[in-house]
């Protein structure tokens, strides 16, 4: 059983509230966010205790692990508390929106040996996890290109996106941690275009709505990442994965399956998932499962710090060459 | 090279002309309909002969074969004269429809030795005939139960209604002969019900428009066939064979393969093919080559008239069962 | 929030006493079986009561509602024992296999005045019950066709079928419950044929493995089921409702959506759902949410007893057909 | 009546032959190829005369329009000598591999006032121009972004591709006027990679046999494609819109629609289409007819050489960006 306290009792915060209090290996024990009756209509709808410090979670040393889901800006001295009172960390994605940032909080943790994971839930979906598990077992040959499309529903307000350190950091970033996990290889060139098509207030603050990249491997792999702030349609998240023996696609799930036929033609009546929380909800769970399961076994816990470390240096290259219009090349 | 002589030249006659004129391994000699301007027309468009009588293709040695496309009811005598005359028969379905008009025909046919195909082209579907390969290749174990549906784009008028023998001998007799062609086996057991839902005008001349049968063969094979008169997103033709070892399914084509995705969901732009015209155009032309192989190579034609003669038994008996409310028992 | 006790710790009990102790308005008090520890098991995992006599429950007026997830045959003493102590009733179907016990069942309650609620949880499954919505709406004009597919993915041994009232009253039982809800009209003839095509054991105890059902309704809609204990391929639960302007299919849901193209075709990776407790998972779900609210609403359950009781009338009709090989009119 | 001479007795060429011949308003007169026993099989075959100098056809003014289908390096002098003699041209693509001579060839027939179309057969596709349509009528609103897949089914022997003008110009240039015809922009800003993942020979000449492809357009507009010259599961020709509103995806034709459900999932019994000829073979008959349509018309054929010169230009902007590893800019 492993003593949880969840950092952060905003939307994201209590989904993992709800997912720790049903899971059978885990236990809810504190609830804190800085806004505190949020901590404590949370921690009262799970019988547990709001507290009002961090200090008080890390001098406890029933509380085996912390569950960041704090605003970013807060991630890296929550992790270095943290790591330091000897908790193990899982930590929404990114680790923060400054690589020189992350570079330094990992050089303060990386003797702590407590084992961090970092939330790119994505790599537990099972739709997914199981297009990366038939690549891994040869079932199309030798992979040669990656197409991967990111759509969110809807763009957020400009005020929101303003600190949101780009569209390449703020959502493209989980798409270059899923080119990691599928091509197993590191980008040695990223070619970034972008445009402002869905609001035209974004170019206010040097900002994009709509981007593609291309990005080389150094076995000489291609990959695509298309993203859009809006799609009118729902959730729009595919992979698709060419091989020298085939192709996999990892298609949406649907929320239902009904079909309507009439003199216009098919329609699935079902529209795709209205945003992460609901596509990826198994993905949360297996994610949680997945932590608990490497503490329990004292097994390495993955994605890793430097897995969240690598799509932040990418993000960072996207946004260069987006900016000087070249790809750049990463050694 | 195969020279045919086309009898009846409306709106199936002129598809199967265009047919024989393209066929490389056929010719098109004569054309003939008792409604001369009919015949004029579409002999002049593939420059071939009009004639007046079909004594005068008759007499002629240098034809080959007939393919009668003529109303159901001079079927049979035409078959019989050019049976009589040693030409081919390809004859379109139903052979009559009376099926004592059948047994008395075949009487005066079945020493003439000349090859005589019916036109269930469905046969000849690469989607059917797909299914029922691989059905004979054992791809599913062993066939259970069938299921076939079976939907016309929309009702003809009372008034053709009324002589084209009943929706079980005008329109579900295609349905019989692919319950033979795919079970392999012989009804042994019919049990009927319908429904005038679609046209109540149909109620007045003792026919109904929505029919459901349950045929059951020798093995214990369950097949139920659905039939609609009228089905508004177009020409519904699906089979589906459940089996010990899985299952196969005949889908409908689509005429195109564009989908549209918007906030209501995902439609396919295309509607199904608007009739058997559209939807068996390859099955058509799948017919006539093995009609045309089987002559040049001297093998048996297939369906036969045998075959024609079986389908219409099932037809009877579901009209019986239709009209006492009972299951009808065949030997 | 409703408290309740659940009788019987089997397979099923335990799914409901997880469903119970999760949701937010429900409360698991007792844990009640008549074989003591596994009752004991499951109620320690969820920190509640194991009693020895149901009396202790139906004494406890703090005990709002049963949840009867026992054998059948103890059903019908159940129902009456918590009807007459007062208590809200959520039973598993079938409420008996013998249609005289339920009619004898419903004299005794009949005037208890307490909410019961059947267990025919496919009437909340999102597909299933997404696919009556729109034929509710309209969307598909007046219902002329209904088709339903029932298979299961394995036969139960001959043992456990030799008390299982046959495959009508056992099985397809949920199916005459769609036919009933998607219609919304009761049956007025019904046919059946069956064969035994999966496990010849099954000839010996007179019962079949595979059949076919045409019912019609008294606005004459046609409808079709078709039922098999064992299909290879997963739990196939399918229905068509085909309609004056379209048709609405609710399609088999697929656990994940990763497709993979290869030399020999398309393949969908995912298999369907093993059987019920995975394919209706939302739907027990939310049947306990619509027994719940009803509770709490003070608005009348449904399915009800009588809806129970209606299905059993079809599975006996259709027992009564297959023996004597004839449609069996229901007034 | 249109009266054809066709050059180039070659595959392509064979195929052109056939659908001359079987279109109403159309007349195969001649044929030529440099290779004459091949000319003179070809129209033995559809009963036509086979020349053996260009000029025999040139000088004949009975033939109204020349069907241009030999190699490629002959394909400007054709063009020139056709034009002059005051001939309609139809001209399989690419016009000439060398931009420059394309240039050159316009400014010999830009005032010979006859009609000229390039063959763009994707142009025609029914699943490609019913997308075009589609965004046209604003179904999806405002196009942000074009996603196109091009995969052949193999790759071809290395001795032809030394010659082939390298992936862009052979292969890719039917993606180019894609993104031209869909898009209704051009090109500002195009930026290439490519990889040789599937046949290593290829380095040695120079070329690539894997790329990926980013274009913007003056509006902001972003395009990608992706090409692979072996795709084992077929010619996969797809291409995806994603706009304001929704979005339409061509997706790929399937030769029959049977599918098999077994234990290891649900697959789909028919591969892709095997090349060009069996996939766009509507297209091409579209594109003739579109042609002929023209020219009795007397109305603009379309796509026209400047949409052929536009194409190239831009696969020399592509094989630009390749070699020297950054975007190009086109005015």
């Amino acid at each position: 059983m492993i003593n949880f306290a969840l950092l952060g009792a905003g939307r994201i915060g209590s989904m993992h509230a709800g997912l720790i209090a049903g899971n059978p290996k885990a236990k809810l024990r504190y609830v804190y966010d800085t806004y505190q009756p949020a901590a404590k209509e949370l921690a009262d709808k799970y019988g547990v205790i709001a507290v009002e410090s961090v200090e008080q979670i890390l001098n406890d040393d029933s509380v085996d692990a912390l569950l960041i889901a704090t605003t970013t800006d807060t991630h890296v001295e929550l992790i270095i508390k943290g790591a330091q009172a000897g908790k193990a960390i899982l930590c929404e994605k990114p680790i923060d929106l400054s690589t020189e940032r992350v570079r330094q909080c990992w050089e303060q943790i990386k003797d702590c040996q407590v084992p961090i994971q970092i939330g790119f839930n994505r790599r537990f979906d099972p739709t997914h996890a199981g297009l990366q598990d038939q690549l891994r077992n040869g079932d199309i040959g030798l992979l040669q290109q990656l197409i991967i499309t990111s759509r969110d529903p809807d763009i957020a307000p400009v005020e929101y996106l303003r600190h949101s350190g780009g569209i390449f950091r703020d959502m493209i970033i989980h798409d270059f941690d899923m080119f990691r996990f599928i091509t197993g290889e590191e980008a040695t060139e990223i070619h970034a275009v972008g445009s402002t098509l869905i609001d035209p207030e974004l170019a206010k603050i040097g900002d994009v709505d709509s981007v593609m990249l291309t990005i080389k491997t150094k076995s000489g792999k291609l990959c695509h990442i298309n993203g859009a702030r809006r799609c009118v349609y729902g959730y729009d998240q595919r992979i698709e994965a060419f091989g020298s023996e085939g192709m996999l696609q990892s298609n949406n799930p649907l929320p239902n399956s009904v079909s309507k036929s009439t003199a216009t033609g098919t329609d699935s009546l079902s529209v795709l998932n209205p945003f992460f929380i609901e596509r990826y909800q198994d993905a949360y769970q297996a994610q949680l499962n997945s932590f608990i399961t490497s503490l329990m076994t004292n097994t390495p816990t993955s994605p890793s710090f430097t897995d969240g470390m690598k799509a932040q240096i990418m993000a960072d290259a996207a946004q260069e060459s987006l900016a000087n219009g070249k790809p750049v090349i990463l050694e």
